[in-house]
């Protein structure tokens, strides 16, 4: 299986650069806007760049970092337009609280990065920066391609269904879903209140775990201390794994194989009833909870959405209360499910997507492999590192306990060391 | 003890004379700006009253309601402020999900009520209709008064604190705290993400009953079949009932008593540590989760907010991350403890206040006999009808277990009815 060679930045590689006096905050953002300007030609992955005679570096522990943010975020200084016509131009008066957080961090916002409509299934014009014919995934497209092309070190993502692990699996990219809370929605575009997760890309699970930890203020970062050793990890076996591509099954072995040649005790975790139900239960609970957060949208201005989005929205209006409340105990009695799982394992390791990327702009894949997850509310990271034999990136995801977010980092680094040193 | 006399419109009033042909939605709606223009400049519960020429009557179960929307919540047609001078003006591009699900119902925004800032403790102009020198409570002050001034016969409110049932006590109206999430806070001002839970106020409560059913879409009218006979009523003991009014401790023994005498067993339930726990996490919760929903306001706007919310967030921005993480263990443990009250008693009774309205416009009382509910989430119904020697209401709180907001609604019809007829 081929290695993909990616050159996204890292923020620990430009946080030690300013600290060794080989460049310092604002000539970072300056080589951001450069490289914007040289690349986004072609991969599109902004809908809008900050006015860079206005925008300069700030203080903190993400000085000198670019963060491109996905335009599901308020931002008081750009527009946000949720990937919609309906939001053409429009304006918010104050940050929403993901962006307010980097600030405060001294990230600095370079621009708005590309989001499918309302971040559900309607494409953006975005292409993978691996092979431009394939799509970057989604919802969180640009967020994923302009990492992933080296653009920005840091961007902002969503996740409802599988919207920040599949587009970090198919650009090749660390991503982090983390526990459902850890990072607020507050002034984020809502498609459904129960799912709606952020989170982040960045070049590796260390980069994007120090970032982690410098927007929530909790301990993430990760130390490398942490070794495969004496970990049980389980890999999680459930009846979707019939629809894996063999490369993406061939990849999940070799990660387990690496894990276990490092010292980890492998078992197999099969799906309790319990989580199939749950993951059955997403669209129902997707659906119900979107038609109510765009009913006016829907009410006011159907003609002006996406075919993808227009058709949930069509279907949801026909989800009875009594369905979505029946799905909701679904869900809950999932989230008990889900933590006992953590019982017989440290972790899980699945594959992040069913495959790399399709070959299409027309759609952006499929969520299958991660939705659970989202509803279960369980942190997971994206580890980049393996690929496909056409040279496109194939992600796995190393999945925690609810809460247990510094430890799904932990163990995603130690692995990311594993498939780079092999 | 007097028994309050009282002038709202009721929404089930309303609905029987256009069934019966004596009246129809648009007379209705006309007959509220009538109303609204021959009161509201001495009660002061609206920022924005909409325009009479273009609004009219809709169709469905709530044809020919006139509701008022507490301006925290965004409408289309309107303006929202969210009571700050930051927001002075601010056009939203779309309706709040609440708002959307009335308008669905049939009901007409007939105008934005006043809020305390961002729903908060700085008080509003609006005054109590029973003693114009009183609060009307808050932070939905617009809210409760308008209703209780006759000039409206449904409003929508939030509470975060006390902001819903805390108003309906001081202005003598029904007011539903449903269980959260029951409705969407999509399209709502966030102060604190995990407390937040938006609210109804109606003459009766029948009437709030009634409307909840028709905005949720869920059975929830009341019957008028439950009966106190064979229910089993416990009265909610705790450490803060040193704090009562001795009028408002008056006004809940004759409660229980109208209970007892109508077939009710009365048992006492005295509080668990967990929920005097949980009580005491809310203060860290709530300042927490606002330092974070409000940072970019606070952050570029300090000014501009009021001296309330402004000391909130001074004092909120030294709350360290992990005081907050064991601060919602706590309300964790708490929902559990919570939900094993009802295992003895059908429904609890406690004071929705401690005492009458506050002779005074400068604070909007205190949520303390509130909180504890709004951080478990569970479904609280004012119960108006009693009145302190000065005149002014005195309101109970019927609280049910976790989504049984049908049953906290008919026992509260049930008090209500034997507090009618007393």
């Amino acid at each position: 299986m081929n290695r993909h060679s990616h050159a996204p930045s890292s923020i620990l590689d430009i946080l030690q650069a300013i600290a060794d006096g080989r460049s310092d905050p604002d000539r970072e953002i300056a080589a951001a806007f450069d490289r914007i300007a040289a690349t986004d030609g072609e991969i599109k992955a902004f809908t809008r760049v900050a006015d860079r005679a206005t925008v300069k570096a700030a203080s903190g522990p993400l000085a000198g970092i670019a963060f491109a943010v996905k335009d599901i975020f308020d931002t008081r200084d750009m527009p946000t337009e949720h990937g919609s016509a309906i939001y053409r131009d429009h304006r918010p008066v104050a940050d929403s609280a993901v962006v307010a957080m980097a600030r405060a961090a001294g990230a600095t916002v370079i621009g708005k990065a590309t989001t499918t409509e309302f971040a559900s299934m309607d494409p953006t014009v975005t292409r993978n920066p691996h092979n431009l014919g394939h799509t970057p995934g989604g919802s969180s497209a640009g967020s994923a391609a302009a990492v992933a092309a080296g653009m920005v070190p840091l961007a902002c993502g969503s996740q409802t269904g599988g919207s920040v692990i599949r587009p970090a699996s198919f650009c090749g990219v660390a991503g982090f879903k983390p526990s459902f809370r850890l990072l607020p929605t507050v002034g984020m575009k809502t498609f459904a209140y129960t799912l709606d997760t952020p989170g982040l890309f960045a070049a590796s699970v260390a980069d994007v775990a120090f970032a982690g930890e410098a927007l929530a203020r909790r301990p993430l970062a990760v130390d490398g201390r942490t070794e495969a050793s004496g970990l049980t990890v389980g890999l999680y076996r459930s009846h979707i794994d019939n629809r894996l591509d063999p490369e993406m099954r061939a990849a999940w072995e070799e990660a387990a194989r690496f894990l276990e040649r490092a010292g980890a005790r492998l078992v197999d975790v099969e799906e309790p009833a319990a989580l199939a139900a749950a993951r059955d239960a997403h669209g129902t609970i997707q659906g119900f909870e979107a038609s109510l957060a765009l009913a006016d949208e829907y009410r006011t201005h159907r003609s002006l959405l996406g075919p993808k989005v227009a058709a949930i929205l069509d279907e949801a209006a026909q989800v009875e209360p009594a369905s979505y409340d029946d799905a909701r105990r679904v869900a809950r009695i999932g989230r008990k499910a889900a933590s006992a799982l953590f019982e017989t394992a440290d972790v899980l390791l699945a594959p992040s997507a069913l495959g790399p990327a399709p070959e299409s702009l027309e759609s952006t894949g499929d969520p299958l492999m991660n939705k659970l997850w989202t509803l279960t509310g369980n942190p997971v990271v994206n580890v980049p590192g393996l690929a496909a034999s056409n040279g496109l990136p194939l992600g796995l995801s190393i999945i925690a306990r609810f809460g247990r977010d510094a430890r799904a980092l932990a163990v995603a680094s130690a692995l990311e060391a594993l498939i780079r040193a092999a």
